[in-house]
């Protein structure tokens, strides 16, 4: 073999990875049985063959990805020195640990084909990983742990990072048995199903906000809603005015994106409204996204005149408003009215059924001007020809009878909400954490450490939660946790056990992990 | 008012759309009531209000354009001239026609609210047209004539043009009615359900291409399936090797990317392989994308040795070759095995049941090695968190028990095949068109003038088509037409009727209108 020490680099290499989201990409690499160098050099050596660390990406050094990972050192130096042996990576004195060269990797792996063929220590598929169907590596695709969690296979972690609930209410069965499939209909609706847009429309106009159903866009979820509106309205340099935490998946879209987010904090009640408004003036981003009720991640309310004068100065400024819906209409005190940003001025407001009804029925929504919808529409049919067509037939069905869908979720909900936050308090009383006021999840604040590495112990106890930095823009949140309360009390009751079970075993390094100045790259 | 016509152009103007994508884009434009010149202009009014047609964009002159829209030279110099007096566009001495620049036409917009409030002659929405949630005109959307024409408000035009079955057949509906859904699961599968990607690979297994559920990823049908496979793969510049003509929802989506085509001529047996092959060599494309059963448009089949060549060849050369198979499975012998091009390398094929059950069901997949079904899942998940899970086991379900499904589909595009050849026969002879072997569509060629004026002339007949030019990224196809043969015998009757009605009123331009050397910003 050729010393591959001597090799010199391609340049320039790819910016390297900040911590906390080469820590999100790692997924549940911990699962599995075996040494944890082990696990560790596998689940690295699978982002390698895979693209997702590129040939000449800088890795951390071990003594830092060691705390972030809340594992010895001698873990990461070990994993380290079995892709060095392997080829897939290199280190020179005074430059760190890279991954390798391209060519030689693709050396390494057209070899590599035989050894790497079974086996939790080898990673799936490594031997194709360089093959020409690959394309040259470019790295698009997310590294926000939520989404990353999903693509895990199951084992027996809680996933307290996911909210959502795990099982769709008897309504929506019933919708689907008595569905009747429309004729002389080819089936390809870009904007949405008629039915469903006037369905969606008639609950903004029973709100106070007059709205015709070409005001209406129906998507796969209200995801599919931002990306098409961060397609349709970014290029890359753009500011994006969000606030600091945030919805991880917005952020993530925003960076695809290659946008600059500008991010305003969030407080007691909701974001800064006039730090916003300053940001606004200085920077006339070329979007604003904000969570007006039941902020994600905090579960804070935006006060109505806040909401208002938000509103009015994007306007007057003529920055485009994205108010994210998703949650509001989680209300504890289901009978509260609440106002959509929408009844103050020009807003793009962004809906869904998936946390009311099941994350599983793909349906969302984006409400703005008639222009702006058919824009939307056409990139639509472009990106997938208009969503599914049963799935809007029965969200049509549901919402003609949508109170007690709601009514039952929020009582679920808030039960969750109370017996989380009990046990919580019984056994993890130095954490701290505030009622929510609806929503699904509490934001947690631990009393020393960071989020970042301990989710990583949490892990490998059995649980996942989001940590507060992969949210925050700002650099902030680094002690906060995000924990949803949606699963039965008997699973809150055990996911309780094992974060303080974790929390017991748990020593911080001397540095609290920050939340990415996310390289635009990843 | 100021004299408009005075005030300085902002540089630089964006290029100029080419005609026939231009024509696309006014869609059903002469579909309503009233004289065609206050309908041309209400169409080019709205493009100018959501952007399409951004500020600056210099229009055709008026005599091609009256050509390419088969209307007379005075329909296209009255609809100029509303527009100029409204302020929506500019002329200039010697530099054309253009749409004015973006301040003039934000003020005028705002003064016009109450005059464009009403009627078809003004078009939806102008007066938010300009308004702060619009955002920057960046024309991203499709120019797609198929997928405008779904965008359409319905009328009593026939859509020969999009080729889809109009009805789901019964084996759907009663999957429906005996679904039954998770319980314990959130519902979010970025890379599909357990069960539909196990189907699908089963589908490979037993065409003897050995296949595992984590090499299939299941999309929002094979639109989908493409656009993940454009955003991962391409970057700006890339090339694209395309068949010419090809199918024109591929070809918008790789514009889209900003990637350059590089067109291979289609001949009787499918693409030209010898040519693909040299054009691999010289630009090694980032992708090859080709359609080589029951080609989209022309029907025709690749012979398996041909296709095993340019499998090898993309293999040897490091280019990801895409296979779509979207219509491979409709063979009017439907005993006919076929072996998909996967079978002779690393390919990645594009499936989807939209053509076989029905367009409404959205489930695409893409099947390719493991990794590569890594990255796109991840993708997905950052995109739409996964498909509708419902759709998936109705999906899984009806592959389960395919073949009479697939039958009757068969059964009935057979006879819609042979019932419009023998119109198309008897009612205009001097057209010419093979006979397909399968797929859904017939290539026909005119015997002099153009597709793009025909179709113009069509549409006002109550027939949409589609013409080839926009399907040939060569600027070849131009006296050519695709029609669907899926629409019951009485409407492929009447379809032909008005096609006839409107042969004999056609008298082509001195210049057939040819395609695109599409502007990549289109």
């Amino acid at each position: 073999m050729e010393p591959i020490e001597s090799l010199p680099l391609p340049l320039p290499p790819p910016p390297p990875p900040s911590l906390d989201v080469l820590v999100a990409r790692l997924g549940r690499w911990s699962a599995g049985r075996g040494p944890l160098y082990l696990l560790l050099a596998a689940r690295l050596r699978r982002l390698i063959d895979e693209g997702v660390l590129p040939p000449g990406t800088l890795l951390p050094p071990d003594r830092r990805f060691a705390t972030a990972l809340a594992v010895g050192r001698t873990t990461v130096v070990a994993a380290y020195d079995a892709l060095r042996q392997e080829g897939r990576l290199v280190r020179r004195q005074g430059s760190g640990t890279r991954v390798a060269p391209a060519a030689l990797l693709a050396r390494r792996l057209r070899s590599a084909g035989a050894e790497t063929a079974a086996g939790a220590s080898t990673g799936a598929g490594a031997s194709t990983g360089a093959g020409p169907v690959m394309g040259a590596p470019r790295v698009r695709e997310t590294s926000n742990p939520l989404f990353l969690h999903l693509l895990e296979a199951p084992d027996d972690v809680i996933l307290l990072s996911c909210a959502a609930p795990d099982r769709a209410p008897d309504a929506l069965a019933e919708a689907y048995r008595s569905l009747e499939l429309p004729v002389g209909d080819l089936g390809y609706h870009p904007a949405g199903l008629g039915a469903l847009r006037e369905a969606v429309a008639a609950r903004y106009a029973a709100r106070g906000v007059p709205t015709g159903p070409g005001q209406v866009l129906v998507t796969t979820g209200a995801q599919q809603a931002l990306a098409l509106l961060a397609r349709l309205l970014l290029a890359p340099g753009d500011g994006v005015l969000v606030e600091a935490p945030t919805y991880p998946g917005a952020l993530d879209l925003f960076r695809e994106a290659a946008a600059v987010p500008l991010p305003v904090a969030v407080g007691p009640d909701g974001v800064d409204v006039a730090e916003a408004v300053r940001l606004m003036e200085r920077h006339r981003p070329a979007l604003a996204y904000v969570v007006a009720r039941f902020q994600n991640p905090t579960g804070t309310v935006l006060p109505p005149l806040a909401g208002r004068r938000l509103v009015e100065a994007a306007n007057a400024l003529g920055v485009p408003l994205v108010e994210d819906e998703a949650l509001a209409d989680l209300a504890f005190d289901a009978g509260a009215p609440w106002t959509p940003l929408s009844a103050y001025g020009e807003v793009v407001a962004v809906g869904s059924l998936s946390k009311v009804v099941w994350g599983g029925l793909r349906i969302g929504w984006v409400r703005g001007p008639a222009p702006l919808i058919a824009r939307l529409a056409r990139l639509k049919a472009l990106h997938d020809l208009g969503s599914d067509v049963p799935a809007q037939l029965a969200a049509a069905r549901l919402l003609d009878g949508f109170g007690p869908v709601l009514a039952a979720r929020v009582r679920t909900a808030r039960a969750g909400h109370d017996h989380l936050r009990a046990e919580l308090a019984r056994l993890l009383p130095s954490w701290s954490c505030a009622p929510a006021a609806g929503g699904q999840t509490l934001w947690v604040r631990l009393p020393h450490g960071d989020g970042v590495s301990f989710a990583q112990l949490a892990l490998r106890h059995g649980v996942a939660v989001l940590p507060g930095a992969t949210a925050d823009a700002l650099g902030g949140s680094v002690r906060h946790l995000r924990l949803h309360f949606l699963a039965a009390p008997e699973v809150l009751t055990e996911a309780v056990r094992r974060l303080a079970a974790a929390w017991a075993e748990y020593t911080p390094g001397p540095e609290p992990v920050r939340a990415a100045l996310h390289a635009i790259t990843l």
